[in-house]
């Protein structure tokens, strides 16, 4: 099997995550993925959900979304159809679970960071991609909050990363671009901490059902990545 | 560690799939996992989404909602607030996707079979019994186009089952309800062929991220539970 | 004339009053009238809607919603088409506005209590069974309030029930099932108190105007079908 | 007891029914009854609702609503809150169903009539006010439909007109204004064709549940009423 | 060049302002021009938005919209789509920020006064009738605060009027209606205060550009007819 | 007066056309005027609205958003509210009327060109730079239509671009930056052609209303600050 864009299986496409993108949000990244690019910001306010009011605890919450020709046929906006797109619903519930489970809700104290993960191109991976950058973006603001003396420490106990992979053409295949994701057969979005542990794993039989031992090799690809993306984050992030 | 209803760590809550719950509906199923309760049908109709018209293939899509006093505190109805509950849009493209996964689409033909899980009592594990009340609805509309004719063979490959495993008070279990699930620190849905194949996993932690050996016994937890849904549906279905 | 059922023409189909169908609601009553069943639930909150804050005065208030597959052809959920049904939304009037003319709202207290009727299988006469079934539950949760002693006496000055009556192929008929319903010429729904006094009372006609000579005849049977209703509320409820 | 604007019991206030009031509309009428004011216009289009395509059947439908400064307190435009106002709902459900009671749709051919009842100044009585008002507006429509050619004969079968009755301070008063609705213990709206016969009749009890003797009362009332509107609309229309 | 009904290019059709048209807002005006005909009424509001509150400030905000068949084609409700015309939506933005333009916000009070314009009849200029009757029915609702002691003087620094100006046939016309706007080249609307100052100038190139030298000729057309409005808005106001 | 950012009165911001921004548009521009940015791409789909049908004309139209935290506070989503922003509603509209003022429809064919204009940025001006840009995406689309061989010639009569002028502390200046905007007292968005002719000119007293005079300052601005940005347009599209 020959990859669409003459890859090795377990070779990602070039990332870069480019901060302070736009001037105006706490944190802000374009984060890029092959062709795929996400533009990042956090946000930060002063006021958390009516369900955490009084409790002295943090919140962080993620929206996601695609510019109409971000993609190959130019998709609706939400707002012609007064839906929110169910694909886009599931994606940010994803991001946000993913992030909170970084979080240091105390030390972050009764404030609300929103991540808005607005995707300018896509071509495959535009989740993980959110995640990844959205991470960034999440650190930025929270640095930006300690060195103004809002809160005193790091609220955040690891970095968060996540990458695709898929079964194509029956082999395990690290990073899936459209051309790739379009045609798979199991598809796993896998998302990990710095640390080396599992956040969420979410592996779908698109075309056929899959066997145990797929799977193994799918996570064992997901970790790989995981891992690379955590250094490039490292290394961006300057910590 | 005891479970707060005293069950074995890997004992199923009392499975009961009741055939023919209403009168109208091609298919009908009441699906109970303990007390959660699920009433799950399948509608036959003679069209397809624009998207497939000519093509020959059929359809099968899942919608998912529930009673506004299925839970302890009564839930607003979705058209009260003009939108679709976030978890419920997440929750029925996760239950078409799984029954999708086992469906012949050229066998069914140019129709589209909905399945409408509607839960009138929640105690955890919902989503994972629309998947097998659901499958068992589908099933039987199935059966019906078959013995009017209105298609040559089961347009099914497979059953497909699904339970919900989780780490609870730092031990793997199977089939938590509610009380379990609200506090597990992991969550995880197995959703199985009857062929032993996976068809989708979806590991979150919710209040920690996990390991590979954590994940390792929760799909083997998952394995036993979908293995046993299967022999049930099987003796209910008589096939 | 023969009824497609073989009734008689004052003849009301088996009612069935089950309690406790479901286990969160404060009260729980699947109601039954021939094939037509109806899930109510009261639940019970301790605010009132804004208009009455600190009035010192209870409010009740009802919603309505069919299953898509209670009917013969499946309907299509509210949240598809972001509006709420303009014949549910006239059923939950008249079910509200039915049950707040048997409340002490000052013996209530500022508490709120909402009855769901949702149907589960229509067969004509399902804003009747609401209502006959919706009495109960809200009995049941009110009893609930005076047994955990939070109010001090039953807040309710009388039983309510409803019956549909009609004309059909020229003669009045009690308690329409859907074959009859939907041919009927005139349509009448008669809401009673235990008392043997009007709630409500809608005479329409459908197929052609009627004569008061008519409708006498139609309040006369539906005084008949509400007392026969109000002795099998009194035998379950145990007043 | 005297009436606040000291009426008789049986006397409705002053009625005026201007034709012509706009300019486009194929009939249009403002009606006026008393304070209450209504604009009610009928347009015809050449075409029908999908369920009646290539059924040679005409349509009637009626919408409803109140100019936001047409109360006392001004009222959100549906739009601000994008749901039609359950009230107004049930009041254009009425309206419709009152007028297709007279047309004999196979006379008017396919093609729909919508008559839009606007409400500019409401003093009580403002869906009896559309429905005499929009009758009228009917009738204009579909003698200049038989002026055209476009149809050979009236498609009406008779006239229809409606009157509010109610019990306000223990008697019976017809043609209820906004002063005593509000405090009415029973309202009830009586729609009749100008050949003595019952379309619609709906009673309430507001305040307190009525016995047949009083809906006798009301009904007798309402007759009256409906008598005196039909001879003001024959005025009118000049038939 | 001939104008479709034979006025003078610089001839306004006739204006007529008819005060309390409608008995229960604070202010209420019919206003005529022509054949179109717009009710202007005025709602005060002992609150302010969110964004106002505690800072001593008022606010005049103005809502827009047609009767369905103000227009020669029936037009379907906003409530009907769920959406907000887009056109209705620009032109409230239009009247409110016309009449916000002469308000003095500290004078007013901490208080809230919504213009309705309603259109019952449309032949062209129904944004320009609408700010013209919108400044009367303010003027009212202002008068009747100061009348009632509810603040001491006149919250308004100068009246405003409205007309649209247009290139027809190639020829500067004043005052469009239906006819002539539905085919002029360019549009214009011209809002002015009493003394001769311009609040907003839109001009639109709608069937072709244009010079700068056209743009001046509208401009003295639209002061022309602006100064008249303002005598009869003097006249009927008594001011 | 100092302008906050030292630019002389009749000095526009650096402005920077970037062509081919994303990948998948058929004209894709990224559109700068100093920190203001948008991104503006066409895109053609192969039919025409509904009212066009078989007319042989095309259609161009745009659509307006904002990524949330494009501005310095974050802003919430429309599909949040289920409202499409009425400010966002105005701006598309005048950029689609504004680009369709140089369409030859009928060289076009029956096809749609949808522009659409998301501000990543916001700095002020960015109605003008979407039109501008707009103009540039549209410009591509069209080329790259006839350099496939679909159109015979170009579309497009003229070019087309938009700036923005306003009174600041009493002066006449162009290109105002949000902070100028913000405190401006008149507030005026004038688009032209290529050719120096008018397509839109909206002047808006903010703060006080404006003399004549005035008004011909801003135009004289916005005459030069059009013809800069066409020379722009001209040397980046190469005509």
């Amino acid at each position: 099997m020959t990859r669409p864009d003459g890859r090795a299986k377990d070779e990602m496409r070039p990332v870069k995550l480019t901060t302070g993108f736009t001037m105006y949000a706490e944190g802000s990244v374009l984060a890029e993925m092959g062709n795929t690019r996400v533009i990042c910001t956090a946000s930060v306010e002063e006021k958390v959900p009516p369900f955490l009011e009084g409790k002295g605890l943090g919140w962080v919450t993620a929206e996601y979304a695609m510019l109409p020709r971000s993609t190959n046929t130019r998709k609706k906006r939400d707002i012609k159809s007064l839906k929110l797109d169910g694909r886009s619903s599931e994606i940010q519930r994803l991001i946000g679970r993913a992030l909170r489970a970084v979080v240091d809700r105390e030390a972050l104290g009764e404030r609300q960071i929103t991540i808005d993960c607005d995707v300018i191109q896509a071509d495959g991976g535009t989740r993980c991609a959110s995640i990844t950058g959205g991470y960034a973006a999440l650190y930025l603001a929270c640095r930006k909050l300690v060195d103004e003396g809002v809160i005193e420490k790091m609220p955040l106990t690891a970095a968060v990363s996540a990458v695709s992979v898929g079964i194509f053409e029956d082999e395990a295949v690290l990073d899936l671009n459209y051309a790739e994701d379009s045609h798979a057969i199991v598809d796993c979005n896998v998302v990990m901490t710095s640390k080396g542990e599992f956040i969420e794993v979410q592996g779908t039989g698109e075309g056929r059902p899959f066997t145990r031992n797929e799977l193994d090799q799918l996570l064992a690809l997901g970790e790989q990545g995981c891992s690379r993306l955590c250094e490039i984050q490292k290394s961006v992030l300057g910590e």
